[in-house]
């Protein structure tokens, strides 16, 4: 699939690489894409992909992903424009992360989450939230951990857009259980998990961890 | 241990019986006393405790749970006064659902918790946030649920405290895992898991679930 990311930070650049070793066509979009040289000059052969603007990148993918730091992702794709997001299935990634007060927050949370403020700035955008929950490493390679034997969510309100991504998350990354929350609102419900991993991450020193369901 | 409960709802009352279960010498506060007396008789002998008043249940524990709803928590705890709340540990179980706008919210997330507000209110009271992630009746048989293999929270910022409650989780009621988050500040993490529970709730339609952290 023809894969654009907006953003090509750390997130952006761990999932590419991998969507590329999956035999996806990705590009990452980068606000100055020469940056990324020495980056691209290490990746192997099968890692391959390529970095162009933010808007070239969004152009480029049928299927997107909001990698931008959650506080500037509506700013961000309003850049990049609706038109050019139109009909599209956009990835949502992104933590609203606050730490404005000396304290590590949520800007947005319990009554709304981000996943609802992109999906309602774009309202002719498939907005699926997903993979929000782990760090980068465990994103891409789920058996790192427990063999696998965890859950990742994702939200949305298009049952279409969420099968689309259940599919690479499972066929790409290799995850066994993608646990379907409902409409978009429950993203508040993957965003808010920040407060507890949060702490979990202060107590073992690594994000090396996830959450599973049982019962 | 004494132990007394603030509130005689559902979670007292089954927090209550399996306390007096395992050898607690229990006291369930209650605004009207005599509306307990139908439970109270079907209680089998080995589960039997005593029912006052919310000032005498106060009185009586030398261990308190908080078990009222969330919202009015605070004010019931005022009520109670904090010359007798003074130096005891509160064990405080609540969540501050809040329904007002429709939708299952929190009165109280993010930048604050109830945990917290409770902690501030009663600064020479011993406050432990925990249970409030689970079913009263997961609460109490933590083994009905995937062999007992799940996690329960502890936040508080009185160690000591918190090692009174744990051993109380484990001995009384079976708990295997109770994961310390640190201070009271960190009962945002496990009361804002109500924005996730809730999802999983509505779609399996029952709440015979916990989570479990694995890696």
């Amino acid at each position: 699939m023809k894969i654009g990311f907006i953003g090509s930070g750390n997130a952006a650049q761990t999932l590419g690489r991998s969507l590329a070793k999956a035999g996806h066509d990705v590009k990452l979009g980068a606000r100055t894409p020469e940056k990324l040289n020495a980056w691209l000059d290490q990746l192997h052969q099968d890692e391959r992909v390529r970095v162009g603007t933010v808007q070239e990148a969004a152009a480029h993918g049928d299927i997107l992903f909001n990698a931008t730091p959650g506080t500037s992702s509506v700013e961000a794709l309003s850049d990049v424009g609706s038109q050019v997001l139109q009909g599209k299935v956009l990835i949502d990634i992104a933590l609203p992360l606050d730490f404005s007060n000396g304290e590590l927050t949520l800007a947005v949370a319990n009554t709304d989450s981000l996943g609802e403020q992109i999906q309602r700035a774009f309202p002719d955008t498939k907005v699926v939230k997903t993979l929000n929950t782990v760090s980068s490493a465990i994103m891409v390679n789920p058996q790192s951990v427990a063999d696998g034997q965890h859950d990742l969510f994702i939200s949305g309100n298009d049952a279409n857009a969420k099968r689309i991504v259940t599919a690479i998350l499972k066929e790409s990354f290799g995850w066994e259980s993608v646990i379907d929350l409902g409409d978009i609102s429950s993203a508040r419900g993957t965003e808010m998990l920040l407060a507890i991993s949060s702490r979990i991450y202060q107590s073992r020193g690594n994000m090396n961890f996830n959450i599973k369901i049982v019962g």
